[in-house]
């Protein structure tokens, strides 16, 4: 079985740091990744460069990540003028994040569901006026999704039913986030079900988990179980929500590889160039820290991994 | 489902620490986590004091832990006289590990796989020599079954071989451990389906897990899979074992049992009381690092656990 690994340290890692990471480490990061395997990586978002100055050379990273073979060039976009900047940019496909926890889409973003609903029928009706070949792909990324940590628990029938919502508006896509890290397997099984047996088997994107109670690679294990085929992660851990306290912690890209390539799956991703480009945070982001256990205890003796 | 959460810090962890933990402070954590509700603490090893002076007064605690009701009093012994001293102290469970690797058999004891087993003989007969009432429980520890930082990939049939040796040589049960944190949750499954369909479901004691590559929980929740229901675990992550260099990190208490509960499974363990013996160690031990992501982030707002 193959599973995607999709990087999102460039956007979600760097919207976290305080550091503003200059471009061409940037462009030198997604490009050793992309040489080590990995073939998606979500390189930035479009929002105000006042709001998250970190990523405000998106649309130059974008440029440059368009010209990488075989790499799928994904952005996150908070509404229909940041979806008009990536289609200008060029991506292959573009993400909305909403949150199912309305108390947390207000402080996130100022905007109530029925808001972000027409944020989505906007950029729907955007993208479905560009030739088919240009037409980056749609996703509809539900945030808090397996709990808040204002709200506290997200009943089961207002994920499905806002993914419901989102597909209706024109989605190609939902994702489930676990933003805050309060996922569990058994949640994460039920769930996946859930939205799958609402949207359909190729409507469900995948997950992006967070490891912030140390449960991140076990709700991989378990949404593998229950179908699910591309996980977001993060080279080195970098990241979180700034936005939801207490949040933090993508799961790590190497440790994620690890578990995958180890249980015999196949992600294409050669572990050792992966665990060098860490190199490149290293050197361009000095003050911050870089997480991993496979990372700090080396390849098992005799480790050997599947095709890459 | 009720899992057993075998707490083995104050061997593993302590075996692995350079100051000595005093003894009442000892006590003070096997009774607070008694008192937090978990049911069987290994509370230290029957070594020489010149090999171990950290768990020299291994007799004295486990007279201590003997009189704390319900409570399971657990050791290690490496020979027939640490077995002898071991119910001389009156415990109720011993384990004896034998090495699947018989390279880091020899390193560790420096015993061959034949020697081992004429130990588990010699401690057999004893056992067998006392009155039913006052007679521990005997566990066959198969460390290294997951690959050994000297020998790499362990062929399960080995595993297997041992572990048919330890039963006809008369243990009660068969654990198996992953002591050098190469275990991945595939390997999990297929090993434990293979020792229980050749020792029995009811002679498998349990997994002793590390999480040195970030896998601990997820090898824990295939073992759950596999009908597992008994895991060793260190408070705060203290821990590993010495002898196998580059292993690491047991699997932390706090974060297991924060994972069993938010499944709904029951531990009997109550997380908040759990989470606050962590004061002991860090009083006794200053200079000892404590790990575990759930004491960090907190429980998730909403979080309710089973009966405890």
């Amino acid at each position: 079985m193959t599973i995607l690994v999709s990087e999102v340290g460039p956007r979600d890692g760097l919207q976290s740091v305080k550091s503003i990471m200059p471009i061409e480490a940037k462009k030198a990061w997604v490009s050793a990744e992309a040489a080590a395997g990995v073939r998606e990586i979500e390189v930035g978002s479009f929002v105000p460069a006042k709001l998250l100055p970190q990523l405000a050379d998106t649309a130059e990273l974008v440029k440059y990540a368009r010209t990488i073979p075989g790499l799928t060039v994904a952005v996150l976009v908070p509404n229909l003028k940041g979806a008009e900047a990536a289609v200008e940019a060029g991506v292959h496909k573009i993400t909305i994040p909403l949150s199912v926890s309305e108390t947390h889409s207000l402080r996130n973003v100022r905007r109530t569901h029925a808001q972000m609903l027409d944020e989505v029928k906007g950029i729907v009706a955007l993208l479905r006026s560009l030739p088919k070949d240009r037409r980056p792909k749609f996703e509809g990324g539900l945030s808090t999704a397996f709990g808040c940590t204002l709200e506290g628990l997200i009943p089961a029938d207002k994920v499905v039913a806002l993914a419901e919502s989102l597909m209706t508006a024109g989605c190609d896509e939902i994702g489930l986030s676990d933003t805050t890290g309060y996922a569990n397997p058994s949640q994460i099984r039920e769930l996946v079900r859930r939205v799958l047996s609402t949207v359909g088997n190729h409507a469900l994107a995948g997950l992006h988990l967070h490891n912030t109670r140390g449960l991140g690679l076990t709700n991989v294990l378990a949404g593998i179980e229950v179908g699910i085929t591309t996980f977001d992660s993060s080279l080195g851990g970098l990241g979180g929500c700034p936005f939801a306290p207490g949040a933090s912690g993508n799961i790590v890209t190497e440790d994620l590889v690890f578990m995958l390539e180890a249980m015999g799956l196949t992600t294409g991703i050669n572990l050792t160039k992966l665990i060098e480009v860490r190199g490149i945070l290293r050197e361009a982001l000095p003050s911050e820290e870089l997480y991993g256990f496979t990372p700090d205890a080396g390849l098992p003796l005799g480790f050997k991994q599947g095709p890459v």
